[in-house]
């Protein structure tokens, strides 16, 4: 257990927290207290049926979402009562660097999207008595999390977006994650996960930030010159002054829970590895949304679970930031086709 | 100076050596006996016009291009002259790992693109008396290196066909080579290039690979389980038994004077960083190949270059493997590509 000043709510709050108790994992560990950082908008009605579930992405925070939400808009706090829940190993839930003896550190157990959906189940029908989701929505390890709601609990999510994310990791984008993994692991600073501070893993995870910077982007983003959406004057005050920096100040074993769950995706582990029988199963309408350019998550990808789910479409968001899309760099001409997809859904 | 029994004629020969002399470097250094390694296929004709130049890619050698030629095919040594020149830095021409001092190992001076373009047109004029050739071809690094003897010597290079790669090295693309780069200079055995052994970046090498498995191939090739194509039962076994023993027998040093250079390719330095201008000065008839899967050299990047040479066409290469296509791990359905490309070009 380790301080990081990153993980605050001066950073990433307001946020509150839901006590689990002992969290049985689903590879045999346990989280004990396990605990879930969470945020809300709007009200619960009476009829508890206008519940949207956001769960978060790889590195990201219930922070990411709030660009998300707004009167007017597709997720409009004055209808729905929106539930943004962090996932286990982002640094507000249970995480390696926050969790006392005996899973400090490196001794945190794995943890699976499955374990994050179930937790997250648990949480919403305990405290809250929600038996009906109108929409879970989120990208990227939140696409996977939307994807495992959809399959495990048909009956209960009523829509669904999984946007920039599979259902079913691919072969490509866990050779991509290893490589984000081994940046960090490579760094005799990050010592077998001993380290002291997560300072000492600078130079590792300055190089994690390097590989997103190829991958996490696009190569048309470099040669417009679009990193100036991330307010920065040139591609090394983009390195230097924003994405590492960004990676630089999280905990290393907490991206390596979160990276290690993002490689091991799959909802066809409820249907021993059928992935056309684990999709088949949803219940739910769903738009799946792809972003164009994304060098991990592609389109081709997407569409090809797309076809496994009974009432879905494909739905594919252009951004020139690639993955990173999803961050709103792109500002209205983003989120505009987010709300035009995401109100569509919630009409329907 | 090291011993590594990969750069050696029982792996990659047989071929020649070209001695220089000491060859000064653009950017200020000196290689004392700076040596090409050369292969060469069929006969000079007497008026010395059926010459076809073929410089290597990265980490590559002129071993690479063997299954690029053979009697009936576009590189027809019946026909051609063919003259494959090992790249500076490759291990088999003027190396780190193979030079004494004073530019041992990590003394070895940075080689841009424009220096082995000057030693090749150095060696084939003063060697063979060469003033014409019919044809410069090359793949990756040798498009680059293809692409620099179109604009710096436009009179002389009749016809050009660069495969999968640019005139000017992209952002995304410098990004990339950063961290295969980062890969090996990571690793504490390196010892900033004074390492005893390749040996001892073993571990380095094999991150440097896990990154060219991502990047170097595509999200199909392992969707359909294309690694296939390479003589292996699982991607596992693509990755432990073909990627990393290939990276983890060369020369760390090697990789990275290579690696430099590539990053830094640009023929615009020929004309005050204008790109038109330089593309401009092209005589020769140009065929511009990129592999449409190909995940740093993408066909649009490619298409934005051919456009400014005056006698060109873009002419897309197909292959599931990405940039590894070069490889021709797709057999005829991809040398059918090159040869028909190929023999369309040398007819005009």
């Amino acid at each position: 257990m380790i301080e990081n000043p990153f993980y605050t709510e001066e950073v990433h709050g307001p946020y509150s927290f839901y006590n689990l108790g002992d969290f049985a994992l689903e590879g045999g560990g346990v989280i004990p207290n396990c605990t879930l950082a969470y945020n809300t908008f709007g009200t619960l009605n009476d009829a508890k049926d206008n519940v949207i579930i956001i769960p978060t992405w790889f590195s990201g925070t219930s922070k990411d979402y709030e660009s998300y939400i707004g009167e007017g808009r597709a997720l409009d706090p004055n209808k729905y009562f929106i539930i943004i829940i962090n996932q286990i190993g982002n640094g507000l839930s249970s995480s390696p660097h926050n969790s006392p003896d005996p899973i400090a550190m490196n001794k945190f157990p794995k943890v699976r999207i499955s374990d994050d959906v179930r937790a997250q189940h648990h949480f919403i029908t305990d405290h809250f008595g929600i038996e009906e989701i109108a929409l879970v929505v989120g990208g990227s390890m939140g696409a996977q999390q939307t994807y495992e709601w959809a399959v495990r609990f048909p009956k209960m999510v009523k829509r669904a977006a999984p946007i920039a994310g599979t259902a079913k990791n691919t072969v490509h984008d866990y050779l991509f994650t290893k490589t984000l993994l081994e940046a960090i692991t490579s760094d005799p600073g990050w010592n077998n996960g001993n380290y002291t501070s997560h300072k000492e893993v600078a130079a590792g995870l300055g190089r994690h930030a390097n590989i997103w910077a190829v991958m996490g982007l696009s190569t048309e983003f470099y040669k417009q010159e679009k990193w100036r959406l991330f307010g920065v004057e040139s591609v090394e005050a983009f390195m230097h002054e924003f994405l590492q920096p960004l990676f630089q100040a999280m905990d290393p074993n907490n991206l390596l829970t979160m990276g290690w769950k993002w490689q091991h995706g799959d909802v066809s582990r409820m249907t021993d590895g059928n992935l056309r029988e684990a999709l088949g199963r949803i219940e739910a309408k769903v738009f799946v949304m792809p972003i164009d350019e994304d060098m991990f998550f592609p389109p081709r990808d997407c569409e090809e679970e797309q076809k496994f789910i009974p009432n879905s479409e494909l739905r594919t968001i252009h951004s020139i930031a690639g993955h990173f899309g999803l961050f709103g760099g792109e500002g209205n001409y983003y989120f505009d086709q987010i709300d035009r997809h995401l109100k569509e859904l919630l009409s329907l």
